[in-house]
């Protein structure tokens, strides 16, 4: 997969300049959206992580792009009233680390362009389109196995035409090595050449350019103000419309996870069949563990080790592989999930002791601190933020303590992880476990153990307690070969690729800030029309809220959780002990806004049945 | 989701019988396909396993193509020269079980139509497209809600169209019914109904029909010539070309599974977040557990337990579940997959002995009987068909030996199951392990163990040996609840699903057929190439072959397996102790054709290593 595009954006546009104030070509703004950023948010959302902008005319709207989009990385072409296309792709190219998409700033276009480009398995390709009379037509000719035999803006010079360029292209880092060496030996030649000059070139040098043709395509270059008047009446219609249509149906899930996720990390399962054991999947897997790494630790002390499986199966790993034969554990049992891991270590008779505490108010810290000291335990297992009650434990603190007394901390954050801000250093976390499927906002099917390598290593003369979940023989053998030991869910490694993607974007401060607001516009819906919370808002973790039924007989569950269904809304029911509540998590890819209408028809629903 | 359709095809079709020679009009070819049928694939494509066809003239015709699809069921309308389209429906009408997308017979449709429908939320959709000017147009008119207003070739009666009538709409079972009560009781008055006539009046008894419109979508209905020759130029180059574009690039998995899928079940993965807890998901895990048990035995005596994992999971589930405390087991081990259960029982400590066979020679089931009689064994777990090796094992003799001597056995069948004709009860099999990505050609992510009922209730009050792969619970908690205990992966379900329905399409006999077409393609290529084979052919599965690396020192399996990769093929190493293989497997979505592409590439490759 294409992991990095350019963007060739120094141009001058002096055949539009005057109707768009002088700014770039890609800052033409359509539909209230710059043209460029349409193109990068495409890019995303087709699994581009890095994004390099060639500069030059009014370089600084594209430096301030960049704080929208810390992915973009710009390069400042100096020379580019002087230089053609082709010296800002050479200024980019020692930043491309791999192979690109090359892109026009200037366009505008079906993003299926950038899917069929995907999926291709030419490594070279340019794209063409059927005749699109713009009168700015540069052609493409093409040999007989459709590789680039001609490319000019003159029909005669190509002879017959077979397409007309787009302006994206796919090519490999090499080929882009022989363009720019190309380009330097005709420095003096040609001072202001165009990429399509040097790509005719690398395929005359032997490079092979498969030209591919979509005859329908929807796009436009804007060159000058019929073109952009083209775009907007024409063109831009018919794009809206296309993509609208591949978009899937937007459900708002607020039970807590699996969450709503974006629709680029839903297409991301449309990859071709990969057998999990070649090379290039190994190294997805790879940066896929470094990534999670990096947002919870340094990769020196921490490793990430994945599992085909739900967040259970992450705490089971835990549990059964992370505590020795001579080990001795203490679980806080303050909610379901605790309670799960307690559960966990009985079944292994592992030794363990439960420290049970409310599951709706704090835990004594004094108390527990206590039992630890006296105990003689060697690991600690909690939950950070239990799904149950939205109850957060002060994990950092408990690490602290546990750190200090040599108590190893085995630590369930499947509904923490990528919302809470976790340093597993600076918490004393040593163990941690989460999914693909909650505040990651991928699909479920894939879950993780965080591990400190250190506390690793002392697992591995341990013997198994079970076979398929022993966290050493999974990592080992992962880093001795870049495979799982058993099939790894393909098609969700590579959605969870995308969301991992989506998630530095949004950054997990951010997306911590979201939520709050989502929290917010809920939490004062509900104190309006006095429902009651289960947990003090102060212990909230503004995740996940439980909210007690009304004493009222016209209260239903199931007819609040239809109504909300035919809204797009999913609601999910709680029962603690004897307490009745209902949860409204909002984990996922929730908007405000959503989150303001949900409870709008929340606040209609109950005055329905006062 | 719909998973039901009706197609209306009894229609005389009077202005282009001399253009068609007097077939119905759903049988006009276009790009040598009956348009039709056409249909027909892309309405299974995106989910729909029961076709209902009213037909009547010429009926013939559709039930000539009921054999070529099971899943079609055709009802005769006798008075269909003096009923109009809604007496058709009427017909079909008491066979439907579910909401349906209602087809005309003559359609022809870019596949986004219904995706666009099964995606939509509204129950009922009628689908209307921009202007068409064919001289035909149905015209709808909508209010406010966008809910239908009018419907009318006249457009003086629609006042302002809002779009024009395509012939594809979804209906909810409740609708439908509806519109045949206003049938009924106008039968009289106008004998001769369009269902578009039933349309408006269901709109007008308070069901609401939402018009969906695709400004740009490319169909077309063939009514007479000139449509049909728009059809050809206009229309259906649009289309094919539409969805080319859509489709995943193809990559060619000769590696022992994850399996080549089609392009349906990859999409299949496209649906609406959705949680888990949703009766409609629950009910879902019903229909393919219970689909998945139909396929090797009654209902009544096996059930299907479906976990999120590998093979290797399934594998663990029934060796830790299966054989109880005082249980004693027999492993057969002649592969990998063998010796990987024995492996695991020893991490439980289960009680067992290991009986060793040559992992490419027939076992000795004279010796493997003589063991069984004198071990007191209560449990045998073999392999089916060893994905290392492909030698098949003996099941059904295995399997008889064992229930004469009162053994359960327990067999892993990942890579035999959906391939392999199996009946659990004939072949005496208790307890059987598959994964959603291999024969049945889903995903990876989802494995289920086939059981035996009166042995699995057995299991209730044996002690745990683990928490998350524990077979009892996992079944009685989804018989009780309709949710498995810990969060499955839901898309890889949907998609496992659509994997199903293609299944049931082809049959498992069928499936082995095309296997064994592309295994002896794969056999005479060897044997022309004078490689030799690591198992005798009359043992071998037919599904996975391993063959002996050449004694020559040019051939390097990266080589030949970079080539293979280049041209889309992927090859799989094999090492078995100090015998080199190569294994070329032959299961999933290949076609005898690409076999043969392969073979051929294999060949040059050999020759050019001479």
């Amino acid at each position: 997969m294409i992991r990095e595009a350019v963007i060739v954006g120094a141009g001058l546009g002096s055949r539009i300049k005057d109707v768009i104030d002088q700014r770039p070509k890609g800052f033409i703004e359509l539909d209230g959206q710059y043209i460029v950023e349409m193109s990068i948010k495409k890019l995303i959302a087709h699994g581009v992580e890095r994004i390099i902008i060639g500069t030059g005319h009014q370089s600084q709207w594209y430096e301030d792009l960049k704080n929208k989009y810390p992915l973009i990385e710009t390069v400042y072409n100096k020379d580019y009233a002087t230089t053609g296309s082709m010296g800002t792709l050479e200024v980019c190219a020692p930043l491309v680390t791999g192979d690109i998409f090359l892109l026009e700033s200037d366009l505008l276009y079906d993003s299926i362009a950038l899917f069929v480009l995907q999926n291709d398995h030419h490594k070279n390709i340019i794209l063409g389109s059927g005749k699109t009379n713009s009168g700015d037509e540069v052609y493409l000719a093409v040999d007989s196995k459709f590789e680039l035999s001609g490319i000019s803006k003159n029909i005669e010079e190509v002879g017959k035409p077979y397409a007309e360029l787009v302006g994206i292209s796919k090519i490999s880092q090499k080929t882009l090595k022989v363009m720019c060496d190309f380009a330097e030996s005709k420095r003096e030649e040609i001072p202001k050449m165009e990429y399509e000059t040097a790509l005719m070139a690398a395929q005359n040098l032997g490079e092979n350019l498969f030209v591919r043709k979509i005859e329908y395509l929807a796009w436009r270059e804007i060159d000058d103000a019929n073109h952009l008047q083209l775009a907007k009446e024409k063109v831009l219609p018919i794009i809206l419309e296309n993509e609208s249509l591949r978009e899937v149906r937007r459900e708002v899930l607020l039970n807590p996870g699996p969450a709503t996720t974006t629709n680029s990390v839903k297409y991301a399962q449309l990859v071709a069949d990969v057998c999990p054991r070649e090379e290039e999947f190994g190294l997805l897997m790879k940066n896929i563990s470094d990534e999670l790494t990096d947002m919870v630790g340094s990769k020196e002390e921490f490793a990430t080790v994945l599992f085909a499986g739900s967040g259970t199966l992450a705490d089971e790993v835990m549990i059964s592989s992370c505590v020795p034969q001579n080990g001795k554990l203490l679980v806080i049992d303050n909610g379901s999930y605790g309670k799960r891991m307690a559960q966990i270590a009985s079944v292994y008779n592992i030794d363990h002791d439960v420290f049970s505490s409310s599951t709706y108010e704090a835990l004594d810290i004094t108390l527990l601190e206590k039992q630890l000291k006296e105990g003689s335990y060697t690991h600690l297992a909690a939950v950070y933020h239990e799904t149950t009650t939205g109850l957060m434990n002060p994990i950092p603190k408990i690490g602290k303590i546990c750190h200090e007394l040599g108590i190893v901390t085995i630590i369930d954050a499947v509904s923490a992880f990528a919302a809470i801000d976790i340093d597993m250093k600076r918490d004393c976390i040593d163990f941690m476990a989460s999914t693909s499927n909650k505040n990651i906002l991928g699909m479920a099917g894939v879950c993780f153990v965080f591990a400190n390598k250190k506390e690793l290593e002392k697992l591995k003369d341990e013997p198994m307690r079970n076979y398929y979940m022993n966290l050493y023989d999974q990592y080992q053998n992962f880093n001795k070969t870049l495979q799982t030991r058993f099939t790894p869910p393909v098609q969700v490694l590579y959605s969870l690729k995308q969301a991992i993607i989506e998630t530095k974007l949004e950054t997990i401060e951010g997306r911590y800030e979201r939520y709050s607001k989502c929290w917010e516009i809920l939490i004062e819906k509900v104190e309006k029309l006095q429902l009651k919370m289960l947990v003090d808002k102060n212990l909230q973790s503004r995740l996940i809220t439980a909210i007690l039924e009304p004493q009222n007989s016209s209260y239903s569950f199931e007819e609040f959780h239809d109504l909300a269904r035919e809204r797009s809304f999913t609601i999910y029911p709680g029962k603690l002990g004897n307490i009745n509540t209902f949860r409204i998590s909002n984990i996922g890819d929730i908007q405000p806004i959503e989150m303001q209408r949900f409870v709008d028809f929340m606040e209609e629903y109950f005055n329905s049945i006062k």
